[in-house]
């Protein structure tokens, strides 16, 4: 009989996938460990998902999700034709690796940052090709001469929450011979976004979630925006049919009430404003973040333990055990209360 | 400036992307071109819809479903490790080529069947060998000897919505030295399933879908089952979150209503009982039909005059056209009243 080893690539029975951050079932802990929101979604959202609960989900979804791309160009100054939905924007990750990396391509980013992109690339067999942040996690001035067929700057970077000027991105596109993906899945929380530059380099795509500013992690929506023809190549290794009926409903309904997501990021840069000196003053290193999460570091001083405490206290936060981040602890910005619970933990901890 | 062809690679600028039937927008149609069940889904199911719009949305779907999973293994007699779940048993299907097929590989299927296997062959740079039908949509005698990495088997099939025993199934998953994968969107229509053999092989990946006997197609789930190490070595290249907390749940609730599944079925199989022979009358050659559907063949008259006067009269069927399939239609079997329309629209037509 056929073993395992008779079909499966060996480049994926080597690999590790991706490991998500915890996503714990029982709902008892302070969940600051995947970015999520801690505000709920806005009520016309809730109402659109209920609006979906009839006998319209025995039909198939837009495949296109032209309601939400429509909205969208509308919202943020695009056509239909330079966007498309995805899954997530993880999905629209693996789209772009589908459509443009084969064995061998070279597939460059900074780092650290987002550990998908090298799950990804593992799998589309491309080479990825690292190339270490500069101090306080500038743009690292070798990334266009790295030569990647495709380059990914995280911005704002996860995990260190830094950003970038907004015209190092764009000296970056115009000096690439590649695509460049400025990946803003946490911009809403940051100053400046890459998304303009799309209306002048054909080589860039911007994607941009659902699932952080807009409080919809569980139901998986995300978007790319590039030049037309760029999204129609795209569009040919997307799933047909890769969003829900419910997501595509409850994406445009978001659209329609981004006061409410703005107001929740006024309200998470608010607690951002107080925790990020309270951990320095209780000895962390912190980069000013400018997303939803801050990257808490005690340089060469393993926080393993830290992590660990934290959770039998009931506070998820996450760490990555690798060289680079080994000292350093990722913290989702929540609400105040679990901030403050965060904090006092944090406290003890060090105290104790 | 970069352009197109720098980036985005050469098999994807020069391939067609699968083309879904179409899912128009106004909902003027008798809608029977995309297998779509006729009927809604269960109460319970869409109460568990309604209880997902809260704030929970704010929070990532569990990764890998496993409430679905735990349900699923009860209703289908598997363990939680046997399965893994899908955004529509589409994206388990691209987990499968991409796990299994790098560049070069030989991916067999017989033909015609579901178009999008070719699609997703050639996003992975494989090898498609099609081995024709024998007649009467029999097993083709030399699937085995085609040497596949991976080997299709659309059971029942579509279009033409015919099944083959399981005795050959099991015989062909012993014989292959590669994957035997057995789609079986459409087997609540049919008489025997090939999950039963998951049980004794470990080359074989069964399919489902929540799309057609569920009636949950906007909600895009699907499930494999296997040998937990190969759903292990699938794990690795799924999206991380590849469901909604919307998906999981729907799923989730419509296994524990099966009985409104299979009065649906019923229904949907006592049309097929009428609408088959009424066919046959007009003129058409039909296989028996296993599936939610039929195939209406005019041997050797192309069809697609028939197919744009049923459009023009509100009736929406399916029409390919390639060589194999210009003298066929693919027609859902709908509602009693819609089958009743559509056979009156082909009595005029036939007769004008």
């Amino acid at each position: 009989m056929a073993s395992l080893s008779d079909f499966v690539r060996p480049a994926i029975l080597s690999m590790d996938g991706y490991v998500p951050g915890e996503q714990p079932k029982d709902r008892r802990y302070v969940k600051l460990n995947t970015n999520e929101n801690p505000y709920p979604p806005s009520p016309r959202v809730l109402e659109a998902v209920r609006a979906c609960a009839g006998e319209d989900l025995r039909l198939y979804p837009d495949p296109m999700a032209d309601a939400l791309r429509d909205r969208a160009a509308a919202v943020y100054g695009f056509r239909r034709e330079n966007i498309l939905a995805g899954n997530g924007s993880d999905d629209l990750l693996a789209m772009i690796i589908r459509a443009c990396v084969g064995p061998g391509d070279r597939v460059v980013f900074p780092t650290p940052t987002y550990s998908l992109y090298d799950t990804l690339i593992g799998i589309g067999g491309g080479t990825a090709v690292e190339v270490p942040f500069g101090p306080d996690f500038a743009l690292p001035a070798g990334l266009a001469a790295a030569g990647g067929r495709v380059t990914f700057v995280c911005h704002p970077n996860s995990p260190s929450a830094t950003a970038v000027p907004i015209g190092e991105i764009e000296e970056l596109a115009r000096r690439l011979n590649g695509l460049l993906v400025v990946d803003e899945a946490y911009v809403d929380f940051a100053g400046e976004s890459a998304l303009p530059l799309v209306h002048r380099h054909d080589n860039l795509v911007v994607l941009r979630t659902f699932s952080k500013s807009f409080s919809l992690a569980g139901l998986r929506i995300g978007l790319a925006f590039a030049a037309p023809p760029l999204i129609g190549e795209l569009a040919k290794v997307k799933d047909s049919y890769n969003l829900t009926r419910v997501g595509i409903a409850a994406a445009t309904a978001a659209l329609e009430d981004c006061a409410w997501m703005q107001e929740n990021v006024r309200r998470i840069r608010a607690t951002r404003d107080r925790l990020v000196p309270a951990l320095r003053a209780l000895g962390f290193v912190v980069p000013g973040s400018e997303a939803n999460f801050v990257l808490a570091r005690r340089p060469g001083q393993k926080q393993r333990a830290t992590y660990e405490q934290l959770k039998e206290r009931g506070i998820l936060v996450r760490y990555f055990d690798t060289p680079q981040l080994a000292d350093a602890l990722r913290i989702t910005v929540g609400t105040d209360a679990e901030v403050d619970a965060l904090l006092k933990a944090l406290g003890q901890i060090a105290g104790g």
